[in-house]
């Protein structure tokens, strides 16, 4: 099965008129493993972000940190190709179902929702399993 | 198996202090159906919401169109019990476990991620289940 969908212009311009982007251009974004549910990342989309991630079925984010526009993966080689993306029902929120190359997060865990309270103390509930040194080395 | 899960002050000192909350004194909130991996929704949480969030063991957002503090289903009876409270890895988002009753969606649908495009048009790929009428009657 391919796991990478593209969007035509027609299409993708559907996508953009049904997301209302925040003052800053913006709109939350939460990628999910679309054959295991599992809740990756959240990050934050801008227009071209979804044009990029439309048009080419990989999913680009834009970094507040470092305001750019950014491929997921293109340092790591941690991609998401697109499977579908999902608009919500006021158009403020997006889902995307992706599949994860490797891991989604910069920690080298494979999502990064991974601190939770346990006994008393906040723990990391999952494991490295990718070395961050190796991630990000060029 | 009970599915509410209250939290120690202690607790949720170390919960808050994970959270990095924005301009806006807010945090993006995934709501994820924990048995079945279902995205629910995505709400914001101040971190008095996070707080009574996990002092009650029943999901509250803040409602940035209200401006107030909400419990889900304090209207409609569609609550959300927590079951596990994840923080991020930059602490800037979380993800919710919980039990949904009902329906998450204001519109009556299972989730707010309804929206995709199929053939050409953007389309409702989610049945609305519950009358929205039956849900915000008083």
């Amino acid at each position: 099965m391919t796991t990478q969908s593209t969007y035509a212009e027609p299409d993708r311009k559907l996508v953009t008129d049904a997301i209302t982007f925040d003052r800053d251009g913006l709109v939350a974004a939460v990628a999910q493993q679309h054959d295991t549910g599992e809740v990756l990342m959240v990050a934050w989309m801008n227009r071209e972000a979804v044009e990029k991630t439309l048009s080419t079925g990989m999913v680009h984010y834009w970094s507040r940190s470092r305001a750019k526009l950014w491929r997921k993966g293109e340092e790591s080689g941690h991609t998401q190709s697109l499977v579908d993306f999902r608009v919500d029902c006021d158009g403020d929120t997006v889902l995307l179902l992706v599949d994860q190359a490797g891991v989604a997060c910069h920690t080298g865990r494979h999502n990064c929702f991974f601190n939770a309270v346990r006994d008393g103390k906040l723990t990391q509930i999952a494991p490295v399993v990718v070395d961050p040194a190796r991630m990000y080395r060029k």
